[in-house]
């Protein structure tokens, strides 16, 4: 594996082996990566779990993490992303982690590149690393994928998450539902209230909900939002048992969630965190081996 | 010790216990430190010295530091604090360092949280890391703090370091006065000229004046505050045998004190950085230590 | 050597031992630091590739850095750049790598300070680490310099490049010409068109056109540059047999070159890149070994 570019990309078999090795890694497996590496992680846009969990987990795995400022970049004088790659490549960078606003940027580092790419998400398109975190936090709790009902709930249309968690999920034989207003469900088919989904998933995954995009709409109040596809107090305690609730975070207490159940018993948003370190460090290993 | 909130939490037994390894680790002495620990450094407002600082004495204490660009995070879509630290707790921080312009910000994190969190500066609250680096210095110049004739002068109400000092010499047993505008004395009594303070005065310890607080009010041009209330070539001279100049920097040079002055014999300013590596070092080592 | 500050200031002699020693870097020599030093990066202007490029070679030389953000520092705070400097060498910091925009802003920090400065490049003045890696990138190809023609084409008047190059290569015997319009051949004699200096150029080294410094002037749209002083694949065709394409970057594509040239048999764009790396590695090596 060269790239981890989006969760389409791989087999089903990859991602078995990926989430195995972070396992592995979190009872405590020592890297296998016996020579020196050098990254960089390049964040065109804001972010601070996704790149603190790439920074640690490249620390943790032992690799050299190069400082790139995309804010102080010469991609302020209009520098191609490319040119700015094939730079990093030249400078000796193994492999660039990347978040950009563009969806599919990576297509223009198809070729000519040589050093490996990590997509940390693309506008409104992929975000395998999350992805794979959320399945490994799904097995870590159930120990398989089938049968398994699961309902995404909020703005799945512009959300990275839902896409790429969707496809890997029904691909890994989950299955997926989907709760939101009829403007947000997209290129899916989504229920516009929760209906009997409260009491019959296993994993309810909330997303995060860009008020700034929906501002001056009445219909999307916050109090609105919660009242009808936010997880309240009320509706928590209808899930069924042994039922986890999920969110890739940033959490919009209040909104998305009940503030009060962001860390209850049944959460496994701070879990989800956790695990995200040892999946980077299994996609860093896995990826990086593979330039050996 | 957990945190390092704020000097009024620190016993005078604490106090001398942290002086006393900075003294050591400044002789040579290797970092107690024998496991692995991250940190990082949340700065969300600008800052040299104490940033680097801390930068410093993290990597001479062998710990590794997780780069946060608080500029570039969550906290820009609205996160708050708490999540924010709660995160990083979960990607697996031992420590946070926090600079915030909120005054007691840690307040929010002392319920929940189990990582360490070193104030580095809360509003117009308490900067404990710079007392005790204040403290350091005056006690490897003097040896003692009893008895001792300590002038602060500057913008006292708005000072942290003013604050933080002044309870801590006071504890100490140290007489600490202050000179400054009326407007300018806060919570505090001050002197409004330098009278006898100059002859008397072991320690002269300098405030930065906020020029962009006062700007337009001919009492405070620079001139005038110069010649009232800065520590001109004058002054020095009226000074008594071995008494020291100190500033917690960025210095505005010619307004709290002439610029020859800055390296002249009696200034400390740039020991006081030098010395504030070794007392953050034993901090971070003493809190870190508590976690094993 | 305390400091390289200018091209100027180091003699052939100094130039040959820097090239050579980058050519055993290359080679896999190892660092000949055996004891631990502290840098720090002080870009005041953006840059992606002589800041990563010196992140790169601090990093393969074994030094620690020390990570410093101007954008977030003291002199928002109108801290002039001595007093941040001896703040760093105070922190304990061997030595600094500086950018500024600011012409010699380098003068400033001879007097008083004792750590070492790489100057990054200083406004319109000197950029000396570049000026080495070209130097280097022309003896990898060439073997030698004497009797080399090298032609510059671009907004000269502007360029730290053409300056400490041409000041450089005529020093070491190579025969330097510049391509201009007249309006930017600043302190030089240029050539207003190309004429035979396509054939005759061992080295085309192209520099970078400021769109934004010439906006709204239609002599020098982007197309009509290109026709007139740019590297068009016609031009391209009559260079002769061995001639290179240099380019300090980022490249304006289809300005200063046709795109299709910038990865082309001849370029050298991005194995200068690389090359920069090792000169950097020999610049810092040779200058902290002197602080031994």
């Amino acid at each position: 594996m060269k790239n981890l570019l989006s969760i389409e990309h791989i087999s089903n078999e990859q991602i078995a082996t990926i989430l195995n090795r972070a396992s592995e890694l979190e009872a405590g497996a020592p890297s296998q990566l016996d020579q020196s590496y050098n990254v960089a992680n390049l964040f065109f846009e804001p972010s601070t779990r996704t790149k603190t969990s790439f920074e640690m987990a490249e620390r943790k795995i032992g690799v050299t993490v190069i400082p790139f400022e995309t804010g102080f970049s010469s991609t302020l004088k209009g520098e191609s992303l490319y040119d700015t790659v094939k730079t990093l490549e030249s400078i000796g960078l193994d492999a660039v982690v990347i978040r950009h606003k563009m969806d599919a940027y990576y297509e223009e580092l198809l070729e000519g590149i040589n050093l490996s790419v990590i997509n940390a998400g693309d506008g409104a398109g992929q975000h395998p690393s999350q992805s794979l975190l959320d399945l490994y936090t799904i097995q870590k709790e159930f120990g398989r994928f089938k049968g398994l009902n699961i309902t995404i709930a909020g703005d799945v249309s512009h959300s990275r998450v839902a896409k790429s968690d969707a496809y890997a999920l029904r691909s890994l034989g989950a299955n997926v539902n989907f709760v939101c207003p009829k403007e947000w469900q997209g290129e899916f088919e989504a229920h516009q209230s929760w209906d009997d989904l409260i009491e019959t998933s296993d994993v309810i995954m909330l997303l995060r909900v860009q008020h700034e995009r929906h501002e001056g709409n009445a219909n999307f109040s916050k109090e609105n939002y919660h009242a009808q596809y936010g997880l309240t107090s009320e509706r928590e305690k209808q899930m069924k048992d042994g039922a986890i609730i999920m969110h890739p975070a940033p959490v919009n207490r209040g909104v998305e969630i009940d503030s009060t159940l962001v860390e209850c018993e049944r959460s496994r948003i701070f879990d989800q965190v956790s695990n995200g370190v040892f999946i980077r460090m299994a996609i860093l290993e896995t990826i990086l081996k593979g330039r050996m």
